[in-house]
């Protein structure tokens, strides 16, 4: 499918609601496990999801419209939510998520992007020349992939339980390794 | 993590809401897209679910609080949704879904299960001897596997609209092929 602006704001603005459906006022073991060491329990996705709204996707969209010489991104920090959530709530998490991705949205949309804007470049520190356009298909891809990893990691914490069943559950042995 | 009850149909009341948020009102193509011949798209999966609600979980239970002398269970229909929705619109069959899963959390919650009950015996066509406590926790991983889904078919949508982030998107290359 081709990238659209309309589209796509409006998926980013369904995430809060959809964890909020899934995760809010979920007893502790559920919102705290996870796949295993050094992977994400649904606090973790929705700390890393905050992390996102005020240090990656809006700062690198700003870095590419200012048209700088060098539009390089500063690297993203994957783990930053370990420290500064710690000892928050999950709820006041959610809240502070739909808080920010609503407050960037309104700015996304009064930037009123074009064809020429989306079509600026910025550079990636890994992956070198990436355009606006794909900056934000890859923030609605981020989401639903993080979305995605909430429900499986749920899952995952009835492995046993389902007895037998696990054969016919194949959400279960998705990602065995981290990936 | 063992089975409880109370949190079981927690999460079960939970799928409806979180389906909606993801897939009320969008546009077309992302809800009839899928990732290949032979998948489901998230309008398949939401009658899918509907099956669900009507020929299996709460069918399987009944059969199993019967106690007959053979308890076996009616094999599954997986793609009975295909005919029966037929030119529905994505919004009657979630409101449709949610009506059904209220209904049957409703009559979950009137058969007071205890221990004995949960420790009852069922036959699976395929699996042999499965128990109600197993059968309750498959449905709670079939919702959560099938919400997994929706959201990893919705972001390979735009599996090209990221460009060389494909990369650092796993959820963009999970169940390259149907399992």
């Amino acid at each position: 499918m081709e990238f659209d602006l309309i589209a796509s704001a409006d998926l980013l603005g369904r995430t809060p609601a959809t964890l909020s459906a899934l995760l809010d006022g979920l007893p502790e073991p559920w919102v705290r496990g996870s796949e295993g060491p050094e992977t994400f329990s649904p606090f973790d996705v929705v700390g890393h999801l905050i992390d996102g709204e005020e240090t990656d996707w809006i700062p690198r969209a700003r870095i590419i419209l200012g048209q700088r010489a060098d539009p390089r991104f500063t690297p993203y920090d994957r783990f930053r939510h370990r420290t500064r959530n710690a000892g928050r709530s999950l709820e006041s998490l959610l809240a502070e998520f739909a808080q920010l991705r609503s407050a960037n949205l309104e700015l996304l949309g009064a930037w009123r992007l074009g064809a020429a804007e989306l079509d600026l470049p910025g550079t990636h520190p890994t992956l070198g020349t990436v355009t606006l356009r794909q900056l934000l298909a890859t923030w609605v891809v981020h989401d639903l992939g993080h979305v995605a990893q909430v429900a499986r990691v749920m899952a995952k914490q009835y492995r046993i339980a389902v007895g037998p069943w696990v054969a016919f559950l194949p959400v279960l042995s998705d990602r065995e390794a981290p990936r």
